[in-house]
């Protein structure tokens, strides 16, 4: 085989079963020759021994300088002041559009077949400003922004998206009915876009409506798009249709390619260290990484011995209804390869 | 039979379809002898003849007078600065708990079997506040209230209800990890009244992970409370579960036992006046707004005869398969009484 350029890729293990899955990843990758080098970088809720820092500039610099990463589970305590490092990654690098490619495994039985869908998610504002305040005692309110900006980037990159990958409708999931102005704006930037792609077919559908929809017919949609909260419960509830976060990848796209892949699922720390974790979210994020660097023939051949791998169903780990270590299915993965 | 207090209940027959299903409804409780008496309003979008008013003073006045009644679909129009009437009787008559039980229908075939849950969504603040504005060109925001005592009541009525009708468990649906603030104040709101409610079991789950679980497994749910939007939505997906809206009942509740229970489904302009429109989802209502009524044994006939037709599967309308009018379906539904 040809002599391959090495591409150094961002690799942030997170907490606890990251370190675990992410072993995995190197493993498969390394035995698939995949041309990539890891730069690895503690950040999670265990502070970093060497700096006493949860996240550290380098990390940062490190995605910024690769153009490419890909990050395991990291805690969100909840509601004790403390920031979430999923999202403070995703703001301070600029990653404003989040993907989750949601595709049946064939093999692994739920009760939809061929899911094949792409959720797109504005990942930067919205409900997620952090602007809250109570009024009075007793009265409080959160402000969700919706800006022009941030709706057009997101609105182009799922148009971008579809062609690129050949899809033919996108759909923009809102509930400008209630929310006349913020989801309005949202709703006209994807007008507005959507007039530059006349081959591909762009409707409008009410979130409620969307969640009915979705589970009666999941096949009736193709592409996406929306603002970030209505993004976090469509992609969770798509992931549910095919098994759930275990088996579902996501990608956190910026500015001039910037890329972070990440597995979405939990830490999972009742199974940490137990050598129990399933790390096929962190391998199909990786496969989506390697799509994303264009190295299309080492992303497929990892990604079919995950889907054989699971078809066989002889080692499978727990969450799946197995009995497999995760060593045991890192090796029978590739042994696939 | 023992003679029976006549109730005298309002009814709001609605846009499009609503007419129609309206008919439905009273030829059946005729038939079934059920002592309501109608106050039938003209409330919807095409204007009143006489008044010529959407809704009139004396309509609202019926339902606070009669205390219950029964409400078809009314049009609300997207983004034109009308407000919709459904939204607009709920905040006046201050109903403030949603109540949508959701319950598979045997004999008519989805995904899900046994689904059994009810899903209580406060129906008056939150994300629906009508509180929106551009801050400068291209940046807008809407605002979400959550507020101490409409959360209190909600919360109340969901624990009230639960003990009311033999329930184990609430959950309160939120996403305090990131709206601290308004979804933190729902929380504690939820957690003041579950523990007056030691034989309830109580439980906080995060909305994107609870619309996962819905479509993995619905029996991990029974009764489920949250706030305005978010109920919207998933209160949607479990209708989605047994088969959409045009079987789902929902009750809107207020102080004093007012009631206005409805169809939540659309009003269909496409088969309006062909004879064609399912009229289940109203009957479901008008089932709800009886045992509200403690009418237990009249609820208890209908619902068996709306069971045993649908299960019977010889007279179906269109939308669940079949090719009968609407004429048909309630001959047969009177047959079955
Ligand atoms: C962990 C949490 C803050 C995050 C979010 O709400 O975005 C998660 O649910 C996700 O979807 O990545
Ligand atoms: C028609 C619309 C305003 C309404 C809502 O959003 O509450 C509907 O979706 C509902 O759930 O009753």
């Amino acid at each position: 085989s040809e002599e391959e350029k090495i591409i150094t890729a961002t690799l942030f293990p997170g907490d606890g079963i990251g370190p675990e899955i992410a072993v995995s990843v190197k493993e498969i990758f390394a035995a698939a020759k995949a041309p990539i080098e890891w730069d690895e970088h503690w950040v999670g809720t265990k502070v970093d021994p060497r700096t006493g820092s949860f996240l550290t500039w380098e990390s940062m610099e490190s995605v910024r300088r690769n153009g490419v990463g890909l990050k395991g589970p990291m805690t969100t305590p909840i509601g004790k002041g403390f920031k979430s490092l999923n999202l403070t990654l995703r703001k301070e690098l600029g990653l404003y559009s989040n993907v989750r490619p949601c595709l049946s495994i064939p093999g692994y039985r739920t009760r939809y077949d061929n899911v094949d869908l792409v959720t797109i998610r504005e990942n930067t504002e919205g409900e997620y400003s952090g602007l809250e305040h109570q009024v009075v005692r007793g009265v409080v309110e959160s402000i969700k922004i919706i800006t022009r900006n941030a709706s057009l980037r997101v609105a182009k990159y799922a148009f971008h998206y579809a062609r690129l990958h050949g899809r033919k409708r996108v759909s923009a999931i809102h509930k400008a009915n209630i929310m006349k102005k913020t989801d309005g704006l949202f709703l006209e930037c994807c007008r507005e876009v959507a007039a530059e792609y006349p081959d591909i077919v762009y409707e409008e559908v009410i979130i409620d409506n969307c969640c009915m929809m979705l589970v009666k017919n999941p096949s009736l949609f193709d592409v996406l798009v929306m603002p970030n909260l209505y993004g976090d419960i469509i992609s969770d509830l798509c992931a549910g249709l095919i098994g759930g976060l275990g088996l579902t990848p996501s990608g956190n796209i910026g500015d001039n390619g910037l890329a972070l892949m990440e597995a979405v699922h939990g830490t999972a720390p009742d199974i940490a260290g137990k050598n129990m974790a399933n790390p096929t979210a962190l391998l199909l994020s990786s496969v989506m990484m390697l799509h994303h660097l264009k190295l299309h023939n080492h992303a497929d051949q990892i990604h079919n011995a995950v889907l054989k791998t699971i078809s066989e169903g002889k080692y499978l780990t727990s969450d799946l209804g197995g009995k497999s270590t995760t060593t045991d299915y890192t090796k029978a993965l590739i042994d696939n390869l």
